[in-house]
C-alpha cells in the first residue's frame, strides 16, 4: 500500500455500487485509506458537511477536502496518483478518453436508469415491460465494449478502465435482481462480449475484494423491496 | 484562427445551448472549423451515423472521428489543444478540476432540469410551483460561484472555465423565458454573485459572437410552446 500524501478517507455504504467504484480505483492505485461506513437513513454531520449538495456517498476526503460524485472521484484519483505505476483509468489518447467518458455517462444516465426500472418493478407485468425496454440499452453496451476494448479483455484494453469500473460496479446487483426474478439481463447468447467481460471483471483480485457478499446483497434487496411495496 | 490539425466540423442547431458551449470553446482556443446547421426534426444520415446513441447535437467531428455530449466535447477540445495558448477550461489543480466537473454535472443534472420545468410549464400555477422549486437550486449555484471563482470574475477564476461555459450557455434562454413570463430567475438581490457574473460572461467577445439573437430565440420559444400546448 502506498501512503496517499495527505490523509485519505472514504465515506461509503457497503451495498452502494457507486462506493464500490471508488474502492476499486483506490485498490488499483494501491492507496491505503480509512473507510467510514455510513447509515444513509440517518445522515451524519460528516456526510452533510462533506457533500451538502447531494448528501450521498461516495465522498473521498483527501487532506481534509471532499470530492463527490463517483465518476468525478474516479478521475480525481486517476489524475492525482497518475504516477502510482498502475495503469490509468482514463486512456492517454484524447479521443479514447472522450469515448470512455461518453460511455461512463451512458452507464449512469441510460443503463442504470433502465436497470433500476427492472429492479424496482412491483408487478410481473411492469418488470417484463422494463426488461424489454432495457434490452436495446444493453445492446448499445455490447457495441461499446467492441468499440472501447478493441479486441482486448476490458473496456480499458488490457487493464481495467473508467467504463469497466462504472459498469462493473453494477454486476453483483444485476445478478441478485436476475436471481430473484429468474431473468438474465446480460444473456450470453445475446451479448457474448459483455457476458464474457463480466466474468473476467469479477475475477480480478481487487474487484473480488471490493465486491459485496451476494447473500448479504440479496437480503438487502429483498428487504428494500418489501419496504418499497409496503410504502406504496 | 489556428488550423485544427485534421479537419474539424461542428454539427449543431443554432438555438441549442449545448451547441453554444462548443462554439465558445472552439472560439476560445482560436480554432477554425466548418459549422453544419442541422434540422433536428428531420435527422440527417450524417447525424445518425455520427451520434447513433443519442442522435443529438453537438457533435464535433475531428479528423473524421465524432465526439458527442457537450461536456465531453469541451474536455476533448481542452485536452487536444492544450497548447493553443488559451487558458485551460478545466483548472490545472486536480481538486479544482474535480470541483469544476462536479458543478458542470450539477448544471446539467439539477439546474437545467429545474429550469426546464419552468420553461415548459403550461399553466401559471405550474410555473409558479416550478419557479419556487428552482430557487434553492440557484442558491447552490450562487455558493458554487463563490467556491469556484475565489473572488475573481468567473467560475474559472480570471478566465472562462468549464462551469462558466456550461451555465453561461443557458443565460440567453433564461432571459427569454423570464421576459415571456415576467420572472427574474437570477435575481440580483437574491443572487448578487451570479447576476454580476452573468453580465460579465455575456459581455465577453467570443461569447457575444456565439450567442443566438434574443428576438429569434424568443420566436423559437413561443413557437415551440404553442406546438407543445397544442400537442397535449
Amino acid at each position: 500500500m502506498m501512503a496517499a500524501g495527505g490523509e485519505l478517507q472514504l465515506l461509503g455504504a457497503w451495498y452502494s455500487p457507486y462506493v464500490f467504484r471508488v474502492k476499486v480505483a483506490l485498490a488499483l492505485k494501491g492507496l491505503s485509506y480509512e473507510y467510514v461506513e455510513l447509515d444513509l437513513f440517518n445522515k451524519s454531520d460528516l456526510l452533510l458537511r462533506s457533500n451538502p449538495v447531494h448528501k450521498s456517498v461516495p465522498v473521498l476526503i483527501h487532506g481534509g477536502r471532499p470530492v463527490c460524485e463517483s465518476i468525478v472521484v474516479l478521475q480525481y484519483i486517476d489524475e492525482t496518483w497518475a504516477g502510482s505505476g498502475a495503469p490509468l483509468l482514463t486512456p492517454a489518447d484524447a479521443h479514447d478518453r472522450a469515448t470512455a467518458r461518453f460511455w461512463a455517462a451512458y452507464v449512469d444516465d441510460k443503463f442504470f436508469q433502465s436497470w433500476k426500472a427492472i429492479s424496482w418493478s412491483t408487478t410481473e407485468e411492469k418488470r417484463t415491460e422494463a426488461f424489454k425496454n432495457a434490452v436495446p440499452v444493453v445492446e448499445r453496451l455490447e457495441q461499446a465494449f467492441r468499440e472501447c476494448s478493441k479486441g482486448k479483455a476490458f473496456f480499458g484494453g488490457d487493464a481495467i478502465g473508467l467504463v469497466d469500473v462504472a459498469l462493473g460496479s453494477l454486476l453483483m446487483a444485476i445478478k441478485v435482481v436476475d436471481e430473484v426474478n429468474g431473468t438474465n439481463l446480460l444473456d450470453e447468447a445475446k451479448f457474448p462480449g459483455l457476458a464474457a467481460w463480466a466474468e473476467r471483471f469479477l475475477a480480478v483480485d481487487v474487484v473480488k475484494e471490493a465486491t459485496p457478499d451476494a447473500g448479504k446483497l440479496m437480503e438487502e434487496y429483498k428487504g428494500s423491496m418489501a419496504k418499497w411495496i409496503a410504502s406504496r
